[in-house]
C-alpha cells in the first residue's frame, strides 16, 4: 500500500488515521473500537440505513428552504442519500447495532458517510471536512437524539408494514383450509378434555380470525410511530433549530418516505419517551403468544401416528429423526414457537431498556432497536415458513373425526334443555363407566323420544345455536 | 349447633355435607378444598362478584324473554342479583381467585349463591335444587366459557376506569407544578451528562404529558375487552343455546352495567383468545414503564441535599432512617418503582399463561385476571400515594437551578449556528479543562460580539427555537 | 373512649396522635398512611416478624454483652421479643409489605411494637421512650440496612425450608406412582410424535426425580442466604457498630434461629448487593418450570376420555364444567401450571428490582421480599395439592398402554442395528401407508429371522440398553 | 458448470439434487430451505460444531470398542472429525441455529459432513453412503437427542469458562483501582440520599467482590452441564444402544475435550429435562444484573461534570454528541447496561422454551441453545469494553469528594452513639435548615467536648467500626 493508505481526521480526543477507502470517519472508527458485541453491523438493517439517508436528505432540504445550507452543499448531500437509499455504500456503515451513546455512532456513521461520499460528488477528497463537515452541513439543525428515534421509527414502520403483509398471507392459507374443512366434523375440546362438536373448519377459521385481528392491532400500534423527533435537536427543546425547521423537515421526510408523518405534539416529552416502542413490542409480544398457540394447537392435533390424536396432517418437510427411521415431526409449527419465545424475551428486554430511561433522554434505545427488529424479522420469517412450508399442505383424517363425534359423550351437552343437567349427568358417567353410547343409554332410559333425539345430535346442529322448544317446568 | 347445621348436596361426585349457613354449595365447597393457594377469595374482588351478577341477571332475563325460563324463577334470579351487586353476600364467594378449572369454580360458586339466596327468596330452604337449580335455571344457557371471560372483562373495565380517573389527578397535579415551574432555568441532561438548558416546567410537564397519552392508550385497549363471549356456551358454537340468545343478554347485560357491550364477532375465536387481555396487560406495563422512569427522575433530582442534584425537594413523609438522623427519603417514589416493577413481572405471567391456552379454550384465565386485577389495582394505589403524598408538595431550589445553567458549558450548543461545530467543541475542552466560563471564553477569542452573545444566551432564548439569522458560507 | 384513646408522639415531621392500643407508633402510623397499596400487612407474613424479633433479641444481647445496654433494658427486650416469636402482637404489624423506604418502616415498625410491648413489660407506659427507646435501644448498633436483609434472608429460610420438605413428599407421590406403574409398557413420545416403547413406571419416575435435583439445586441458593448483614449498620462500614458487635449478634442469631448463619464477608458489598435473592429466585423459577412441564404431561395423558390420549386417569376432584355434564377436568396441575406462571413472573419482578439499586444500597428490597414469599409459599401450596388431590390418586389404562406399543411403527427403530436405518425408514413408510404392522413386515421381507425379531421386540427389552450382537459389515 | 455439478441424495421425501462441492447432503439442504428465520448458521458458533466433532469421534471410538464399526471406517471418521475440530470446514454447517426438530437438523449436518469428509478421505466420492452412511456409521449408537443436547452443554462450557476468565479480567481491574482509592473518603448514599462516609476504594472494591462471587457462581451452574446425555439415544431408554456404551462414549470424549464429563444419572430424565439451561442462564442473568447495577452507578458518580455528582471521571472514548460540542458520554457503560438488558430478555426465551417441553423431550432446545450462547458471548464481549475501555482509565476528583464529607450532614450519624437519635435529629434538622456545618452545631449546643468529636470524625474513623466508650445510662 502507498503512503496514502490512510488519511487523518481529528475529533476532541485528537488525531487518527482512518482507511483512505473509507467513506466513514474518525467517529465511526473510534465507535468501532469501542462496541464490538453482537457482531451485526448497521448494514445488516438496510431499512436503518435507508431511513438515515432519508433523514439527513430532508434535513439538507429543510435547511435550504430556510436559507441555512447553499444550494451546491444541499445538491451533494441530496444526491448521496439518494445514492445510499437505492443501496449503495451499505457496507460502509459499520457500527454495531448495540452500542453506547445512545445512538450517537449511528448518527455519525451516517454523517461521516454522506459527507464524504459528497464531498467526493463535488470534486473534492475525502475528509477535506472545511468544504463540507459531517456534523455541520450533514447534521445541521439536528442532534443524534432528534435523528436516531426518527430513523428507528421509519424502520420499524417499513418492517412492520412488510409483518402485516406477510400475516395477510398466512391468514389467507389458514381461511382456505377453513373453507376447504367446513364439513369435517369433530370433537372440540376444552382443558384437554372431550366437550363438544366443532367442525375442523371453524378450528382453522379461527386461527385465521386471530391473525386478522393481529393485523388490525399491529396496524394500530405503528400509527403510534408515525410521531417524529425531528426539530427536538438535543433535548427538544429545539435548540439551533429555527422555529420553522420541524415543520418544514417532516414535509420532506413524509415525501421522501411516502409515509404519513407528523411532528410529535411536545418535543422535550418525544425526546425521552420510548411508550411507543414498548406498546409495539406489546403487540408483537401479542402476535407471538397467539402464533404460539396455534402451532401448539397444530403439533397437538397432528400428534401420533398411532398414539397420537391424529386428526391432521402436517406436510412432511425432512426426516424426523437420526435414529428413528420414518419419523416425521412438526418441524416448522416448532420453529415458529421458538421464534416466539424470542419475541417474548425480547419484550422483557425492551421493557428494562424503556424503564432505565432517564431525565432528557433514554440512552438505551439501541438495544430496544436491535430487540424489536429482531422480533419483527423473525416473526416475518416465522409465518412465511409457516405458511409455505406447512399449512397450505395441511390434510385432515376425516373418518377418524367423525368417529370421535360419534363415540363421544360430550354430544350429551346437546341434551340438557331436554333432559336436564342432572340426568345427563348420569347418562355421561354410565356412558363413561360402561363405554356404551350415549345415544343408546338416553334411549335406554326413555329420556327422549327417538325423532326429537335424531334431530338435536344431527351433526350440522351440533356445530351452531339451535332453536329450543321447551315447555317451561310448572 | 342442632343436627341441621349441615345440609347434605349431591354432585357427579357423590355426596356431601354443606355448612346449614352457607348459600354456596358442593361445588364450591369441593373447590375451595382443591385450590388453597393464595389465600385470596373471590370476595377480596369486588367488581368481578358484581360482574357476575350482572351477567347471571342478564342471562335469565334473556331466558325469560325466550320462553325459556319462567316468571317466578326469573323474578327471584333477578332479585338475588341485584342484592349481590347491591353488596350483599360477597362473603360467601369463598373460592381463591387462582384456581384450576378454567373458572368453573368461580361461576358454579356464583350460581350456587344466586340459586340459594334465588331459593330463600321464593320460600324454600338452600339446597332445594329441584325448585331452582344452580346448572339449569342460574346457567341456564351459559358455560363457564363465555360466563368467566364475560366476568373478567367487566370486573376489569371498572378497574380500569378508576385507574384512567386516578392518573388524570396525578396527571393534573404534574401539570399543575409545570405552571408553577414555568420560568425556572435549569440545565437539562442527556445520558446524565450537562446537555443544555430548559425550564424545569418543561421538565414537570412531561411527566404529566406521558400520564395523558398513557391514558389514552389505556382507554383504546380497555375498547378491546367490550367484546363479550355470551352466548358461546361452551367452545363457542352455542350449543344449548337459543340463536337469538346471544343478541339479548348482551343487550341486557350493556344495561345492567352501563358499559357499551358488543357479542364478539366470532364466538369460537373468542372462547380461546386472550389476546385482548395480553395487549391490555402490554398497556399497563407500558404505564408502569413510563411512570417509574418518572419516578426515578424524581429520586434522582431531589437526591442529596449536599452530594446529590439537589434540583427539587419531595416532601418529607417519615423519618428515612433508623440509624441516621435527619435523614429522609424519597419513599413515595421508591413504593411506586417497586409497584412499576410488579406489573412488569405480571404482565410475563400473564403471557406465559395466555401462550398455555390449548385447542377451544385457555383453562389459565384465573392466573391472568389474578394478576391484571393486581397490576389495576396496585397502579392505581401507586398514583394515588405519588399525587397526594408527593407531587403536590414538590418545592424547587431555584438559585441553585439558575446557578447551574449560568455555570454550564452546555450553553456552547446554542453557539453551534455562530462559531460552528469545531469552534465550540475547542471552547467547551478549554472551559472544561481550566474550569472557566463559555461566556468569558467566546468573548476573550472574539468569536461572537457581546451583544450577539448576550442575545443567543438569554435564557429564555435557550429552550426554544430561535430564528437564526446566519449568512450562508460561501 | 376517654381522652386517654390517643397519645402523643414525636418525630422529625411532628407531633403526632397515636391510638392509646397501639404497640406501633408514629413511624409506622405515617408508613400506614403512605403505602396502601397491595393491603397485604407484614403480620400476613409471621415468618419475617419472627425473623425481626430474633435478630432485635440477638442484638440486644450482644449490646448487653459488650457493655452498650444495661441489663434491665435488655431483659425487657429479651422478653418482648420471645413474646413476639411465640406468636403474639402479630397484628400490630400493620405496615404493607409492598413500601418505599428500603424496609425502613418494616425495621421501625418492630422497633416501636418492641419497645412498646418492653416498656409495659418495665412497668411504664407505651410511648414513654425516654426510659426506652425505639431507635435507641432496640435498634442499637443497628440500621435498616443490616436489620432489614437480614430479616429477609431467615424468613425465606425458613419458607424454603417448608417448600423442600413439600417437594419431598409430593416426590414421594411420584416415586411410588413409578414403582406401581414399572412394568406398565407404553410408547414414549418426543415432538409429540410416537417413538420409541417405555415404561409408565419410567416416565413417573422421571417426575420424581426432577423434583429431587430441584430439592437439592434450592436447597444449594438457600445455602447463599445464610450470610447475614448484621453489623453492617448505614452502608456496611459499620459506623455507630462496636468492631466486636458483627461477630456477637451472628453467633447469638445462630442460636436463636437454629440456622447456621456467617457474617458476610464484605458488609459494604452485602450491603447492596441483592444476587443472593436473584439466583434463589432463578431457582424457584426452575422448580416453577419443570413442575409446569410435568403438569402439562399429566393434562396430556389423561386427556380425552374418548378423543385424547387416556392414558391414565386423574382423580376427579369436582364437576368439571356447569354446562357439559360429567365432564371431568384435570384442575389440580391446571392451578399447579398457573402458579408457575406467577413464579416466572415474579422473578422478572426481582430481577427488575435488583437491577435498580444504586450506589451503597437497594432500596427496593420490599418488593424483592413481597414477590419471593409469595413464590414460596405458593409453590408449596400447588405440591401440597397436587399431591393429595391429584398425583396419589392416578391410575393407568393398561391394556390402551400396550396396545399402543404392539400397534405402533417406532418400534423399526429396534431394529436399525440389525436391518439399517434405510430398510428400516422403508418399513416404517410402508406400515404408515398401509395401516399394516412393522413385525408382519419385517417378516414378510425376509429382513429378519422370526426368532430373532421376537427376541429383539420383546417389550422388556425394548426399554433399556441391549447387547448387540451384530456382525460387521465387510 | 458441467453435468456433475450435482449429486442425487435420496431420503424418506424422496430424490434431491444436492451441490456436487457441499460436505452437507440433503438432510441438511432440506433444513436450510425449512428454517430461513435468524440467518445466524451454525458456523458462527464454532464451540458448537466443534462439540458436535469430538462427540461423533467419541462415538465411533467407542463403537469401535465394543466390535461395532469396523477400523477402516472408525479411522476415516476419526481424521475427518479431527480435522473439523481443527477448524476445517465450518462453512458446511449451513443451518440456522434457529431450527424445529429438536436439533435434528444440526446433528444431521454435521453427521453428513463427517460422512462425506470420511468418505473422501477413504478415496469414495461424496455421497457414496453405501460405503459409510451418515446415520448408521456416523451416527452410530446416537441420536440427535442424546447429540445435541450433549453437544449444546460442551460448547456452552467453553463459553462460559472464556466468560468467567473475561470476569476475572474486569474484577482485577477493579480491584487495582479499588487499592488506587483506598484513601479518598467520600460520601457514601443510600436511597441516592447522603448517608454516612466511606472511601472510593470500597466502593470499587464492592464492584470486584461482586464479580468474585458471580465467577463463583457461575463455575458452579457451569458444574451441572457436565452431565451428558450420551447412551440416552431417542428417549434416553438406550434403545439400540449397547450397554456398555454409554461409559466408554463418555470416557473417549472427556479424554477428547478435558472437561470432567460424567454420564447422567438417568438418561431418561435426562433427556427431556432442560433444568440446567434454565438454572446456567439465572446465573447469567445474576451476573448481567449486577452488572447492569455497577454500570449504573459508573453513570451515576461520572455525571456532571457541572450539573452532576462529578465524583470520578470515564475516559473519554469518543465525541459524545453530534450537536454538544465537547460533551462526552459514559458510552462504555451504556453499552454493558444493554446487554445486560438483553440477557434479562434472553432468560425469559429460555424459560419459556424449557417449560414447552413435553414428555420425553424438549424439543425447543435450539432457541435455548441460540439465547444461551448469545448472552454468553455478549456479556464477555461487554466484560471486555468496560474493562479495557472504560475501568482501568477511571479517575477520581479527589477533593470534590473530601469536600463533600466535610460539608455532610450525614457524619452526624456516627454521633448517635454519644449524643444519641434524638439529638442528632435535631442537629441534622438544624444543619439542614441553615445550611451551617454538623461539628460547629454539636460544639455550639455543648453536646460533645472538642477533642471527642474530632476523634470520632476523623475520617479513617469513620469508615469503619469503632470502639465505642459509652457509660450506660443509669
Amino acid at each position: 500500500m502507498s503512503e496514502t493508505a490512510f488519511r487523518l481526521e481529528h475529533d476532541l480526543l485528537g488525531d487518527r488515521e482512518v482507511p483512505a477507502y473509507a467513506y466513514y470517519g474518525v467517529h465511526t472508527l473510534r465507535a468501532v473500537e469501542n462496541f464490538p458485541i453482537s457482531g451485526q453491523t448497521l448494514a445488516t438493517c438496510p431499512d436503518l440505513i435507508r431511513a438515515l439517508a432519508s433523514i439527513k436528505q430532508a434535513a439538507a432540504l429543510a435547511n435550504r428552504e430556510l436559507g441555512l445550507l447553499d444550494d451546491k452543499r444541499t445538491a451533494a448531500i441530496v444526491a448521496a442519500c439518494e445514492e445510499i437509499r437505492a443501496g449503495a455504500l451499505h457496507d460502509q456503515f459499520v457500527v454495531d447495532l448495540v452500542q453506547g451513546g445512545a445512538g450517537t455512532s449511528t448518527n455519525m456513521n451516517a454523517n461521516e458517510v454522506i459527507a464524504n461520499r459528497a464531498l467526493e460528488l463535488l470534486g473534492h477528497r475525502r475528509g477535506d471536512y472545511g468544504r463540507l463537515h459531517p456534523n455541520e452541513h450533514v447534521n445541521m439543525g439536528q442532534s443524534t437524539n432528534d435523528v436516531y428515534p426518527t430513523s428507528l421509527k421509519i424502520a420499524a414502520w417499513f418492517g412492520i408494514g412488510r409483518l402485516i403483509e406477510t400475516m395477510g398471507v398466512l391468514r389467507r392459507a389458514f381461511e382456505a383450509k377453513a373453507e376447504e374443512f367446513a364439513d369435517i366434523i369433530k370433537m372440540g375440546r376444552t382443558q384437554l378434555q372431550d366437550a363438544v362438536p366443532m367442525t375442523l373448519g371453524q378450528e382453522f377459521g379461527t386461527y385465521g380470525l386471530m391473525l386478522a385481528e393481529d393485523e388490525a392491532r399491529l396496524a394500530e400500534a405503528a400509527g403510534l410511530i408515525r410521531e417524529i423527533n425531528m426539530g427536538a435537536t438535543a433535548i427538544g427543546t429545539g435548540i439551533t433549530a429555527h422555529p420553522l425547521y420541524a415543520g418544514i423537515v417532516c414535509r420532506r421526510l413524509a415525501e421522501i418516505t411516502g409515509i404519513d408523518l407528523i411532528t410529535a405534539p411536545n418535543l422535550v416529552e418525544a425526546t425521552q419517551d420510548c411508550g411507543a416502542f414498548v406498546q409495539l413490542s406489546g403487540v408483537l409480544k401479542r402476535v407471538a403468544v397467539k402464533l404460539s398457540k396455534t402451532c401448539n394447537d397444530l403439533r397437538l392435533l397432528s400428534s401420533g401416528p398411532r398414539a397420537g390424536l391424529n386428526e391432521i396432517n402436517l406436510p412432511a418437510r425432512q426426516a424426523g429423526s437420526s435414529i428413528m427411521p420414518g419419523k416425521v415431526n412438526p418441524v416448522i409449527p416448532e420453529v415458529v414457537n421458538q421464534v416466539a419465545f424470542e419475541v417474548i424475551g425480547n419484550d422483557v428486554t425492551i421493557s428494562f431498556a424503556a424503564e432505565a430511561g432517564q431525565l432528557q433522554l433514554n440512552a438505551f434505545e439501541p438495544i430496544i432497536a436491535y430487540s424489536l427488529f429482531r422480533s419483527v424479522e423473525h416473526l416475518r420469517a416465522a409465518c412465511l415458513t409457516l405458511e409455505k412450508n406447512c399449512i397450505t399442505g395441511i390434510t385432515a383424517n376425516r373418518e377418524r373425526l367423525r368417529a370421535s363425534v360419534e363415540q363421544s359423550i360430550g354430544i350429551v351437552t346437546a341434551l340438557n334443555p331436554y333432559i336436564g343437567y342432572r340426568h345427563a349427568t348420569e347418562v355421561a358417567m354410565e356412558a363413561h363407566a360402561t363405554g356404551r353410547g350415549v345415544y343408546e343409554l338416553v334411549l335406554e332410559k326413555g329420556l327422549m323420544p327417538r325423532e326429537r333425539l335424531d334431530a338435536v345430535l344431527r351433526p350440522e346442529n351440533l356445530t351452531r345455536p339451535q332453536p329450543l322448544e321447551m315447555k317451561l317446568e310448572p
